[in-house]
């Protein structure tokens, strides 16, 4: 017989995530994927008509699955980007990309289960999945994105074993988080057909997509996807602006269905949603998102240039989009005492160790994660001099 | 060994909750909580400083527990309504009510669990319950309320076998959905005595405790709680409008802790918890309050009065505020035949054996519940013509 107490006393071990909870005010902050603030767009007028012409219903209850129109505006957006299969009603409107994974892992999880993630993987997904008492397959990365043989052997080895396999995979296959890589066309294909052959959902995460500095991306896994294999989550958070707090999910209509059922929220905010609806359809998306580009190719190259100045001892691929350098540093050296270091000497990173969901970070040890995303340039070049003169420290 | 698309098709009973989901476009709403639309206030001024003096707070993202300012606002609310010990860091900013209550039930209930409800309940929190697989204890009311003397023989007979207590009971004490009653205070006084004696949490539920028409409220449990039984759910829905999907829950601090890495929603809209801070902040929260409560009290007036020239074969108690009336139809008239018979007809109503959680539903089949918030007055008239010749069509 255990109390609500003891319920909550025997939970708190597994919630025990560590996340960066802010910094000192006068740190220079190279942790968080904070939108950097001077490009946050003008929405004063986009609010003023949903809270005029649309009072009726931006402040009254809305449809669970969302505002009709801004899901057709989603399938449009994604049908532009080769998801042609894509209609309104295959897209649910949620509070984030973070709150529609939380929602596929209630639809679809139980305690003991096993999904798949990448090693580097997003790490404030893995309390979220950790919340549902998961197991995890972690699989490795190379500058290709995920090893899909690796995959299946891990696959083949668990069903060897009599062992279940994992209910999805998760990954960000455009400009991961935190490694930058994107997963080239022929993993992508891979990675669907062995999926699909064996019943596994793959759940696709592309807030970056927008984001990209230079080249082509590869199709959406969702745009391959013959069948229903994958759950693509979408957000405005770095289309527009993180507190808008609107994302979304496509994924075939009766996990949809489910997920609905469990959107326990009394709908998504239609007040934000119509904001947005007005905002893009005054045509200011395609310019927002071209400042977006611009402003954080230079800021990746800022800090670029200020990496191989101050610290050339450590490598790291250039991303061609994104928020994020993954960086490795000289042999030997600890990720988690350099966070440490740098953070005493004001600036903010953080440790390669704390992505990985499973026992692989301990091989990568030697790995930090800069965002250049929120910073200025000036913070840029002093935070990077900092950040050197850390390691110097930590070497010395 | 269970796929995704296994575990999909296992769960759909569980989530085969029934709730109205719209109705003809032409028929008149006496089913929905839904505000009338005549009382949405203008906050177009708020949003118009939310979006510029805070953009870098209101588009970027917030800290989880919601924006200090607004927890410290809801607890000088909490305050000014009786609730001393309550301060900011007690309050948890959540997406609505219900949100909160999903919350509670994460960080508080496995599958197999037991908890109190009254019968009836709000129908819209027993599919969320539902979702977490527990069992109810369904306990009675009267004029004054939950029959706490029939809890406490349900706990010791629970006792007595060996079996588990309730970990939490669910309550809506003032102007209660769907029976309108309020809890007197003798009751309160005794709840909580019976649930800090057997360490069981009382979530408190007050959405309707601002739309009051006449006389005084007796305090709010949690203001009546010497210690930390008292979980309380508070929302901006009733206070200035549904589509703001903001609410709060003051509990124990360990609780919001859970609660806040349970929050996977990236941190509740910061957009809109400024533009409700500053619609506030300018003194327009006392002047909104007395035109919901003076227009709700003349709907509620209005189909009162209606009933009892159209219906005199029908019983209900008056209720001092809220939106509801718990209507109780001639012995032997079956409250879903006349919902659907109504519908026909053109006027939507909720049966009354949609408000029991459990098997008590049966002994109240001849009940219906009829919102008076959100049709107009001459819908009002219309729609109790309209019920009143359906029941004589069921009765002929």
């Amino acid at each position: 017989m255990e109390t609500a107490t003891a319920t909550l006393a025997r939970r708190a071990s597994r919630l025990n995530a560590t996340m960066p909870i802010g910094h000192a005010a006068e740190a220079i902050s190279f942790e968080s994927g904070h939108a950097f603030p001077g490009i946050l767009p003008d929405m004063t007028e986009a609010a003023a008509v949903a809270l005029n012409q649309y009072r009726a219903e931006t402040l009254q209850y809305a449809p669970r699955p969302g505002l009709a129109e801004l899901r057709a505006w989603i399938a449009e957006f994604m049908q532009a980007d080769g998801i042609a299969q894509v209609g309104p009603d295959d897209v649910l409107v949620v509070n984030g990309a973070k709150h529609g994974l939380d929602l596929i892992c209630r639809a679809l999880l139980d305690e003991g289960d096993c999904i798949a993630v990448t090693a580097p993987t997003y790490f404030t997904a893995v309390p979220i999945f950790r919340s549902f008492g998961v197991q995890f397959l972690e699989i490795p990365q190379d500058a290709q994105g995920m090893d899909v043989s690796k995959l299946e052997a891990q696959l083949n080895d668990l069903r060897s074993h009599g062992k279940p396999l994992p209910k999805f995979v998760y990954d960000v296959p455009d400009f991961h988080n935190p490694s930058g890589v994107t997963m080239s066309l022929e993993r992508r294909r891979n990675l669907i057909a062995l999926c699909a052959r064996n019943n596994i959902f793959i759940v696709e995460d592309s807030p970056y997509r927008s984001v990209r500095f230079e080249g082509e991306l590869p199709p959406p896994l969702k745009a391959l996807d013959g069948g229903n294999t994958v759950l693509m989550l979408g957000t405005f958070s770095k289309l527009l602006a993180p507190g808008l707090r609107i994302g979304w999910v496509s994924g075939p209509r009766e996990l949809l269905a489910r997920m609905v059922q469990l959107k326990s929220d009394g709908g998504t905010c239609p007040l934000t949603q119509r904001i947005i609806l007005e905002f893009c359809k005054a045509g200011n998306l395609p310019s927002h998102i071209a400042r977006v580009r611009e402003t954080y190719r230079a800021q990746r190259d800022r800090m670029i240039a200020a990496l191989r100045r101050e610290l050339p001892q450590c490598s790291f691929s250039v991303p061609g989009g994104g928020y994020y350098l993954w960086i490795t540093l000289p042999a030997g050296l600890d990720g988690d005492a350099l966070a440490h270091a740098a953070a005493r000497d004001g600036v903010n990173i953080i440790a390669g160790s704390r992505f990985f969901a499973g026992a692989s970070g301990e091989q990568h040890r030697n790995t930090i994660r800069v965002a250049y995303s929120y910073a200025t340039q000036e913070q840029i070049d002093r935070g990077v001099a900092l950040l050197a003169g850390a390691l110097r420290d930590l070497q010395s």
